[in-house]
Formats: C-alpha cells, structure tokens, sequence
C-alpha cells in the first residue's frame, strides 16, 4: 500500500477544493493518505509575510478568487467567500490534530464546507463544537484536550516539520521519497507519485 | 475558430515548458493562438518585487526548481537551469515582438531550448541573431527593427496589457471573454475554456 502525507491549512482556500477532493483520488490509486494539517503563518512569516499573499499580492488574490470559483464550479462544490479572509484558523487545526486520525477527514471536511462552502467564521469554539456533535464526537472533552499544551506542542512541530519539508504553501501532497507537490491541481500528480516510487521505497526500507 | 492569447515571459521558468506544449494542446481543440510575449518586471515591480519571486522567497524557488525537473522529465525535454537566474530577457522579448505573428512561436521556443535546455544567456544580440537565421530570417535587419523606438513602446503597451488584463505571473492562457488561466498547468484547462465559450462570445460580438 503506497502511503502520502496530505498538508492542509484551514485558512487556505484551494486546501478547500484539496479537502473534498483528495480522499477519492487516493482511494482510486490504493494511497494511504495521513492527513497533516499545519499553519501557514509560520511559513509565511519566514517569507517577511505577515498576511496572506493573497491580500499582499493584490493581482495574486483576484486571480485566486476567479480561479477558485471556475474550480468549485466544476466541481459542483458551494462558495462563499468569508470574511475576513483569511479566518483565524489556530483552533480549528487544533481541534483537528487533537482528534483521532480516522475522525480527522470527516471534521476537516466539515469545516471547509462552513467555511468557504457557508462563508462562515471557524474561530468560535461553539461553531468547531457543533462540527464534532456532527461526527459524533463529544465537543466539550475534545476541546479542552485541543487547547492543552501538549497538542499545542504537536500542532508546533507539524509546522515546524511541514517547513522542514519544504512546503512553500497548502495544500501539498508529500511522499515517502520526499518529494513535495503543492496545490490542489497537483494531487493526481502526487498521488500518482507515491504508487509509482512505492517499490522504490521499499526496497530502500528493507 | 476559438481562439486565446498566450502570455509568456523568457526569463519564466514555467513558460519553458508552457511554449513546448502550447501549440499541439491549442490544435488539437482548434483553438488559434495569438503569441504574446510580455515583461514581468513591471508587473512584478507593482508586487513591490524587484527580483523574481523565486529568489525572493527561498522556499517557493527550492520547489519551484524540483517541480520543474519533474516536469520537464515527464515531457521528455532537457533541463539545465541558466545562469543567472532570471536572464535578462528585453531583447529577446524585443526580438520575439518584432518578428511576424507566423514567426514568433518558433523563435520562441528556440530560445527557450537554449535559455532552459542548454542552460546559455539569452541577451547577447549574437546568440538571438543565430536563432533567427535557423528560422530563416536575416538577423541584422530584425536586431535593428528590435530596439527602435516604435518597437521598445510596442513592448511596453503589451506588457501595460498584460497588467490591465490580470495576469498575475507567466505563463497564462486569457480567452475572448476575459477569463485569465495562469501556468503550464492550466494550459488544458485555459484552451478547454475557450473551445467552450466560443459561441458565447461570437453571439455577443453578433
């Protein structure tokens, strides 16, 4: 079984696409995925960006919008644009890595889907509550283990590693021989990546 | 006959490729492409930027290199990464501007083979001057029709162009009703639109 790692951040609006997408293209091509999410602001800030390039970049970031349209179109996904882009996204992807690995598609799904699906905030821990009631995870216990310190920790190394990595922004598929595909017209590519070098990767593993 | 404009940047790592399989993609939809070769100084300059992003922003050069490789391995086309990067590419644009529309795609595409193929500097008059001969074109008369003045405020009114428009880097596709697709990447998609939307435009234009 060929393995990828799936790099998302909830504030990032083609992980959004990535999110709906990239369980069935994994699915299609046997792939494991383990799915990462990180934050950007890290990342960014060690590029001199203290806000989303997007709204740094203002050609950038009506293109961006065109683009993202023409792809949720096609893909009959819903789109509102939530205001402010882009959301505070700290507690959503603690709440995530502080779920168990299967439960974490599901959530993520969900918060895309109010988010850029509703134009809705995902900063409120009522909203990230009523998203866990939905996967039937008991919200008050998942959220108070969310905000300790040792998922704090965890959520600071999966970015820490995620820029290790290389990643130059979300989402990226990664794959066990290290290679890095950024963008939510890359996961066919990635996907297809992994099953490819899966021997080769074995062979160096044993 | 639809039809589309090929925005493209010699100093464009991405528009290597882009030039390489735009032309096959285009025919086989019956699209007609208009060449257009523009600057991405001044656009890039609007950013704030006065190098390339690639080298203003380490991470996004690191992946942008790899991904290149992989690319252009797949398309089966040499890879070697000029020195300095980005080139100086005014007079090659200059060049590319001056030649007949017939012309400009396979000078272009000489170019590039030897800016990303074979890793050489494009701004030397001789090395531009032997490219045009191989397409058959007397290089001294055109080298000159290059940097007059009509010819340098030619350039400068495209790349204005390619500003007003929205383009947000190089390579893009942009169709008869303003749409904007942005990288080799998108080449299929951009062509694709453009076949669909035809009749849309022609009933306008009717």
């Amino acid at each position: 079984m060929a393995e990828a790692e799936f790099w998302y951040e909830f504030a990032s609006s083609y992980s959004y696409p990535a999110a709906m997408r990239v369980e069935a293209l994994a699915a299609d091509r046997c792939v494991t995925l383990a799915w990462r999410p990180f934050l950007l602001g890290p990342l960014f800030a060690g590029q001199g960006w203290r806000d989303s390039p997007f709204n740094l970049f203002p050609a950038k970031g009506r293109y961006m919008w065109r683009d993202i349209e023409r792809i949720c179109s096609a893909l009959g996904l819903p789109l509102k644009r939530p205001e402010p882009f882009p959301q505070n996204s700290l507690l959503a992807a603690r709440v995530a890595l502080a779920l168990d690995d299967a439960l974490r598609p599901a959530f993520s799904r969900a918060v895309y889907r109010v988010e850029f699906g509703e134009g809705r905030p995902i900063d409120a821990p009522a909203t990230l509550g009523a998203l866990l009631t939905e996967i039937a995870v008991p919200p008050e216990p998942l959220l108070a283990r969310a905000v300790e310190d040792s998922n704090k920790a965890a959520l600071k190394a999966q970015t820490a590693r995620a820029i290790a990595l290389g990643l130059p922004g979300a989402p990226c598929l990664t794959t066990a021989d290290g290679e890095v595909f950024w963008g939510n017209d890359r996961l066919e590519q990635g996907l297809d990546w992994a099953c490819a070098h899966e021997s080769a990767v074995e062979r160096e593993r044993g």
